[in-house]
């Protein structure tokens, strides 16, 4: 026997002792917010089951499935499963949530108010009719988290180098789950000890069946869960007898298919239980993990940790009895402690603290210290039995009802889901427009990868076609040359006018004898003068209404301050808005304008922005779509210029002004006008994007009086910039107007086929 | 009759005073390098003559037509015209230079030795059959600069705006350069007599006619030059007259058709002269100037804008007499004056005073005092005729001949072409790979306008095809997410990674403790530790043995004194190489080394450096593909190292180095290697740039020997980075091997439909 204990004390294995890769399944009814199961269909919006690699259905319609990648750490793990959790949560009806429990809320009277999924591919409705003939609906309706699990590539690769009983990599792969799984079947028992969740069954659960009259640690993992009959038997003594095993319970009819085996862990390697045989074991899938009730997606790190150094475990502990005999008793021990009254003491209290003991050792020998605590709090919880997950769900379900507790439980990640609708779970640390991005890729099951989470960097794939994606808005449909024309305001201005477009005329000036030589072609117009190399920046000076010569000369002095070149601008007049071109379309027109509250009459300035800063789309450092109104210097500044202090108490539906800029970043408000505005104004917009050649910006109009015709009125715009790195969030969640999803405008140029 | 004198006196005229519009097209004989008649066709180079928009052939194969676009001001005329100087000089055969003089080289005694131009339309050269016929081909080889002048546009409404007689725009400009004309036509002796230079014809030109006996001013704009027969005559009274005048000439078969009127003032509008009844004036065209033979370029920027002085002082100055008379007069004047001896009085001195003394009454009125100088100079040369072109041309010639000095000027001029060729005149602030890739575009008779010069940034056109070009790299063919993906290092190594690509392999820590337990994986391998934020700057350690534990760990100290991140990497071995992929192609291969000399057993460093300064190649601030070599600090640390200092005699052939690091920048040299590499290397290149979606890229492969197969070998290469602004002109003009003109390849990318 391969001495894989010995294997994993190899010093070159340490390095890369707690690598391994990890996925997660995880299964959750649909119910109301009152805890009823749900009758509307799997929401359309995910598009279609056939193929979506991250939102499905398991047996009925209402039961929904989240899946995460494949993933190399269990924070990564963790970012997607939040995520996935939080795009499947918000994606439903907003009167619908998640049932936290695997046991499912109370059942329908009638079977047939158990509606089996709606799926596309009727070979899969027949196996689910088959299914619910076979072990009857109910027992289909439980949920939990099937956890995929694979030693890291090269810790296996040190290990398989240092051994010479195989020659081949994946026959020793192979071997080494086997010796794993064996041991996982005999101690199993353990999670179920320790995340065992299904104490008590709801109503209709058990009709006319044999059920338990206590509550137990867990329903789901025990002989009255959902398994198959007794009569299906397979050995874990090798790949060979395995499979062999597996086929004859077909041929005699025990399992329809392959996948009717329900064994707590199974061997996956290619795509059917047969290529085992050929590809070996790539990874173990462990199906024996109830929700837990008080983790919001259903496991939590420290969980997975645990598995993790468990299965290291079953690898590193000895074989003590010849493995068919070795499994067969693990079988019993599980389905004894499964049943067992959650908050006694299981019979298997001291091969429970040895098993344990020996998991301390090997950390302590493997030098892996860091998770030594999971280990202790899994010895106090098996000395204390009350600690455990089905005993706690158990006591406080004695306070009112197990239902009440879920229910409960149930609207407190409903809220946490909802309350930030703008933030995607798991990766708040990412700008706001790429968080609503890769929730609306997700949602329509595109598979998102972070390249890069600092730089916004992002891999898309549905199918064979795969796209990058940074900052949300900067993709392959927009050439190279777009942001480098936008970013230089000369040239853009150069391209614009060139075609036909109203842009600030003007003279750039090097002297300021020059520039006093132009003076009479600007006296009396309005006109802007800024220095070259800043826009909107330092050493700018408006005159709305000409200057005299000492005035003109005064504000080149100050441009001539900041750069060596000097702008005169015609200046506009108007409104500025933001028009939001996506593929050749106007998808959002913002107002911005700048911080301010509106008098009631009663309050004071200070009530009044206290009030409007309890808006959830406030916060602080682009965390929201808006940010915070302050009450610093400037503000108090400009009430004082208004003759108000912030104690002051403005009149009923007077607009007290905090800013005199419109930046959403110093607590501007966002207006979405997109419907206010005519098409012409539109098609201006979309043509001079189009003149830019790009695909994707956000270019700033001035606009005097929206009501005029710009097809006739020749000054009814002047174009001011083009962005090409322009924000989406504010657009998606404004602070008044409709929400415009840009992002799924994005998603839509980026993928035309799945919408 | 307008008084246009009043209007320009306007003050809100002042800010436009000196604004227009130019355009120059300079006519010159290809010659060898002895100045004989070239006898080669127009170079194939520059494509189809049909089209080309600044090289064309005017009467005779031999005679180029070098041609601006129109532009606002004369600094800017000149740019163009020297640039499309420049990229005829270096594309004609290398035996071949442009003939200086107005007057052409000693003519073939044969008629059919003088080649008319070769063009594809056969109308075209059925005219030039025409004129051979009707004037002789010896009269059609003359050369001479066109000059296209337009008064600035808002000048032009300001005047219109304060006057009352015309009420339309258009009619008001065309009677504003008919008075032009009309004044023009009756002073221009006075350009003859200041910028005349065709003293002396050479031989064969004169045969068996009339002559002059002595020195003239301008043989080209005398009676004896390339003038129509005296019978066409054609009033400048008005438009009306003006247009019946020529389609009498046409019909009564004294011009055989609009174009064959060769007045020294041409007014231009439409297509057509007929057009300029609807169109009305929009600019004209003088004639009637000489190549300037001390003006490398034909003319200079002072003769611009003396030009301009004089136009302006047409409309400024009254017209005396009935303009029939009055033009008639000045015909005859001029005449007169083009046969005058050069260096002696002219007949109309007096007048010749008078007009620039109004001139300079004119600028001060106009308080255009800048200008002046020019004025006073006319005033000087008016006084004193020796110091005229002709005169100057004439007393040179007598020293040794005027064929003599004509060549000698020629090749002076062909020195500055040739000496520098990865500079484009006119544009030699831009950057090399700007200033080559402009050269190309002109060359090929693509549109090249600069949008901004410090920002590399072009417009280049061709018919209708419009592309916007920046640092000559940077176009529509890549998309924008390319650059954003190369600009990160970690995220070009993952979708490389992905693809199947080799780069190094490695891990990021973000603490001592996480990467000193992670040791064992780089013990014993070649490693580099380096900052995450820096690529091969501060803080890399290189291991190129693996490190014992103490080692690492200084390493690691050292890398996290500069980022709170750090990579260990995998160290690749070799040498880098640069492969440069444009449109799926390995245009060239690259490698760069440190600075060096090679003994020769008798001169020092210090001479050894200075020699190899003296390439023309090598400058400093990137003013040249090769940087000088320096001797400062570093270097003679260097050669300390070696026992060397800057006074050592190096052996015969032992290659002294000055430089570690192989940057251009510091002396090294570019050693062209593109056909030193296999195929596979190449496809190595082309498929990891087609990975990152590039069509343009410079990318740095590590190849420890371009000899071992890379296919079969894994190992063969490392890919180190991509670049998306990759510098071309070292490739074009490399220190060793063969140049790559990679900018053509870039043009042809963006313009296959010309090549």
């Amino acid at each position: 026997m391969m001495n894989f204990k010995q294997l994993l004390l190899h010093v070159n294995a340490r390095p890369f002792i707690d690598q391994a890769r990890f996925g997660i399944e995880r299964e959750g009814q649909r119910v109301d917010l009152a805890g009823n199961l749900a009758k509307t269909d799997h929401p359309a919006i995910f598009g279609d089951r056939s193929y979506h690699p991250y939102i499905q259905t398991d047996f009925s319609e209402t039961q929904t499935e989240m899946i995460t990648p494949v993933t190399d750490s269990i924070p990564e793990l963790f970012q997607y499963l939040a995520a996935v959790y939080d795009v499947t949560a918000r994606s439903i009806p907003k009167e619908e949530m998640i049932w936290p429990l695997s046991m499912p809320p109370a059942l329908p009277e009638k079977d047939e108010e158990i509606i089996i999924a709606k799926l596309k591919n009727f070979e899969d409705v027949l196996y689910r009719r088959y299914l619910a003939k076979e072990y009857g609906k109910r027992k289909q309706m439980v949920s939990g988290i099937h956890f995929n699990f694979e030693f890291g590539d090269e810790l296996l690769r040190t290990l398989f180098s240092h051994q010479e009983e195989f020659q081949d990599f994946s026959e020793f792969k192979t071997e080494l789950y086997l010796k794993t799984a064996r041991n996982f079947m005999r101690y199993r028992w353990m999670i179920t000890y320790l995340f065992g969740a299904s104490p008590m069954s709801e109503k209709n659960y058990f009709i006319n069946e044999s059920h338990p009259q206590e509550p137990v640690r867990s329903i789901r993992n025990s002989a009255l869960g959902y398994t198959n009959h007794p009569n299906v038997k397979v050995s874990y003594a090798s790949m060979k007898q395995y499979l062999a095993d597996i086929e004859r319970m077909i041929e005699e009819g025990k399992l329809s298919e392959e996948k009717e085996f329900y064994t707590p862990l199974r061997f996956r390697g290619g795509k059917k239980v047969a290529d085992l045989a050929t590809t070996g074991v790539r990874y173990i899938e462990l199906r024996n993990i109830d929700l837990n009730p008080y983790a919001r997606l259903g496991i939590n790190p420290e969980q997975v940790r645990f598995l993790q150094l468990f299965l290291m475990y079953m690898l590193w502990t000895e074989e003590k009895e010849d493995s068919d005999q070795w499994v067969a008793e693990g079988t019993t021990r599980n389905n004894k402690v499964a049943l067992e009254q959650p908050s006694h003491q299981t019979e298997f209290h001291q091969e429970g603290r040895e098993i344990l003991e020996g998991m301390k050792q090997m950390l302590a020998e493997l030098d892996w210290l860091d998770s030594l605590y999971l280990v202790e709090e899994a010895l106090t919880q098996m000395d204390h039995p009350e600690q455990t997950l089905a005993a706690k769900l158990y006591q406080e379900a004695q306070l009112s009802s197990q239902q009440e507790v879920a229910v409960a439980l149930g609207h407190q990640y409903y809220k946490e889901s909802h309350e930030r609708p703008y933030q995607l779970a798991g990766f708040r640390e990412m700008e706001l427009s790429t968080q609503i991005f890769m929730f609306d890729a997700i949602q329509k099951g595109v598979q998102v990868k972070v390249l890069d989470e600092s730089d916004q960097f992002l891999r898309l794939q549905f199918q064979d076609h795969v796209e990058y994606v940074k900052n949300a808005n900067m993709t392959s449909k927009d050439s190279y040359i777009v942001p480098l024309i936008m970013e230089n305001k000369t040239v853009t201005k150069k391209v614009l006018k060139e075609a036909g477009f109203r842009v600030p005329g003007g003279a750039e000036f090097s002297s300021m004898e020059e520039a006093v030589k132009a003076y009479p072609r600007f006296a009396d117009q309005a006109f802007v003068i800024k220095p070259k190399s800043t826009n909107y920046g330092l050493g700018i000076t408006i005159f709305k209404e000409g200057a005299d010569l000492e005035d003109y000369q005064a504000g080149l002095a100050i441009a001539f301050r900041e750069d060596s070149s000097v702008l005169v601008e015609e200046f506009m007049p108007g409104t500025e808005y933001r028009f939001f071109v996506i593929g050749g379309e106007v998808q959002a027109i913002m107002l911005r304008v700048p911080a301010n509250v509106i008098g009631d009459g009663i309050r004071t300035v200070k009530e009044l922005v206290e009030e409007k800063n309890s808006d959830p789309l406030r916060g602080t450092n682009h965390r929201a779509p808006l940010e915070l109104i302050q009450l610093g210097e400037l503000e108090q500044l400009m009430l004082k210029e208004q003759g108000l202090t912030i104690e002051s108490v403005p009149q009923a539906n007077q607009i007290v002004y905090l800013r005199e800029n419109s930046n959403i970043s110093t607590g501007g408000d966002s207006i979405d006008m997109t419907d206010e505005f005519s098409e012409a104004y539109k098609k201006i917009a979309v043509s001079a994007v189009e003149a830019l050649g790009a695909k994707i910006s956000g270019i700033d109009l001035i606009i005097p009086d929206k009501e005029i015709d710009p097809t006739t009125d020749k000054k009814a715009y002047g174009i001011i910039e083009a962005n090409f790195n322009p924000a989406m969030h504010m657009h998606v969640y404004p602070f008044a107007g409709k929400g415009r999803r840009l992002t799924m405008n994005v998603l839509k140029l980026l993928y035309p086929e799945i919408f």
